[in-house]
This record gives structure tokens, C-alpha cells and sequence, in this order.
């Protein structure tokens, strides 16, 4: 299963769970799975706990270092300037996600938080990745919903 | 003692951890302090543990609501994008904050994450409350770094 793939499980998980369904993992340089987990904000009650911030966490605590040297977060959806910042403060190389978010991303739209001077580490980003896939699962979760 | 007051004594508290002092208080919209907490990067080994994350997560919890609403976050320092859009998600009524900050700030430099379309709710600002106290408290503990 690749990365994507394990992100799209995820995301599905936190459908099962009624969670807009987002989910993410983290590998590191040599793509071993450090962490994986879907969006909990309903679960925690936390508006914060997106995928990204949960696996982004949970990956630091995995490899026992805070920075994420030559690791790729791997997300189904754009990242909300939150999480696109988190991903920089964890020092990961690389932010590989599925479908573009117009309305809420924060890489390639709104804050666009990678691209100021500000950003003092700026991930490489790869969007589009199993895009098709990622948009349908928030489509039709939004359509159930309706 | 007022919130950012409050802040401030987190900032020292977080500066007595060796951990960069920054403070943050949450308060209600009758002024009543929800949460409070000081940045704890270090001794969580978290880059994400910010005081404002950690503030308004444990305000969220003591309210037992996700949504701050009416609620204002007050920060000895400009929050980086990821507190931003944070406190955006949390949907505090108002940022607080001390110091501002050119490097590293989220509201006023940079990402500016409040002033795109992308960002569905915009809390108020206001910059430079307490500053030149939250900014010597930075100063005098990157000095004693040096």
C-alpha cells in the first residue's frame, strides 16, 4: 500500500466515524510509515485535530525527535494554513497531498503559508496525488450529509 | 490581574522551563480567564505546542464546546499562521497580542491568514498590548542563549 493509499484509508475511517473525512500519514526518508491517523476533530472536540496535526505528532513522538528531517506528510485534502505551518515548524521535506481546497487550503491558496519570507523551512509540495479519489470521498460525505 | 497580564506570567513561567517565553491566556466573553499556558515545544517535544494551541484547546475542554465563541485569545507574541488559523477553526471573537513579530508572525506579516477569502472567520486583532514587556522577556532570554 503506498503512503496515499494508507492517507485514503484513513480518510475513510473518519467517514465510518461521521469526521469530514480527512486522513494523513507520515513517512520518513526511506518511506517507512512513522505515523497514520484520520480527522478526530468531532471525537476531541478539538477544532485543531486534523489529520496532519495528529500523524505530524504522533510521528515526532515515534522517532523521539521533534524535527522530521527527510520525512513526507502525506495528506488526502490541501492543508489548512494550520496544519501547512505545523508541517514547517516539524521540519518535514516534503507535503504530498490529494485534492486542491479553494476554500480552505493554505499551500496553494489563502495564506499560501509557504511562500513568504516568513516561512523559515518550506516543504516541497506535490499536490493532485489519487486527487479523484480524496475529492469523491469529501463529496459524497458531504452529499450524505445533505 | 488582567489577561495579558496573565499571559506575561505564563511567558516567565515557560522562560523558567528554558523553553522560548511566550504566554497565552483565553478568556470568555465576560472576561472570565478559561485557560491559560506558556509554550511547552520542549518538554512535550512538539514544534505544535505553542501557548496559544495549548490554550485553546484546554479552553475548548473546560467549556465543553469546540467553538470559542465571544471568546478572546490573548498572546505576549504575534501568533505564527498555524495559531492564526487556529484560533480562526476555535472561532475566537479576538486576538490579543503582545509583541509583534516580523520574522515569524501570521496575522500582520506573512501568511496574513485572516485576510484571504480562505479564512471563513476572521477574529478582530489587536497588536501591541504589554509590548515592550513581551518583547524584553524574548530579548533578555535569547541574549542569555548567547
Amino acid at each position: 500500500m503506498t503512503p496515499m493509499e494508507i492517507a485514503l484509508e484513513e480518510a475513510r475511517a473518519a467517514a465510518r466515524r461521521d469526521e469530514v473525512p480527512i486522513g494523513a500519514a507520515v513517512t520518513d526518508s526511506n518511506g517507512r510509515v512513522l505515523a497514520r491517523d484520520g480527522n478526530r476533530v468531532e471525537a476531541l472536540r478539538d477544532p485543531s485535530a486534523h489529520a496532519e496535526m495528529l500523524a505530524l505528532r504522533a510521528a515526532a513522538l515515534a522517532v523521539g525527535d521533534k524535527h522530521l528531517a527527510g520525512a513526507t506528510l502525506w495528506v488526502t485534502l490541501e492543508p489548512c494554513a494550520m496544519c501547512a505551518q505545523a508541517a514547517s515548524l516539524f521540519r518535514v521535506a516534503r507535503v504530498v497531498f490529494g485534492a486542491y481546497d479553494p476554500k480552505g487550503g493554505g499551500t496553494e491558496h489563502g495564506a499560501r503559508v509557504f511562500r513568504h519570507p516568513q516561512c523559515n523551512h518550506a516543504p516541497e509540495v506535490v499536490g493532485g496525488v489519487r486527487e479523484s479519489e480524496a475529492g469523491a470521498l469529501l463529496r459524497d460525505f458531504f452529499a450524505g450529509l445533505r
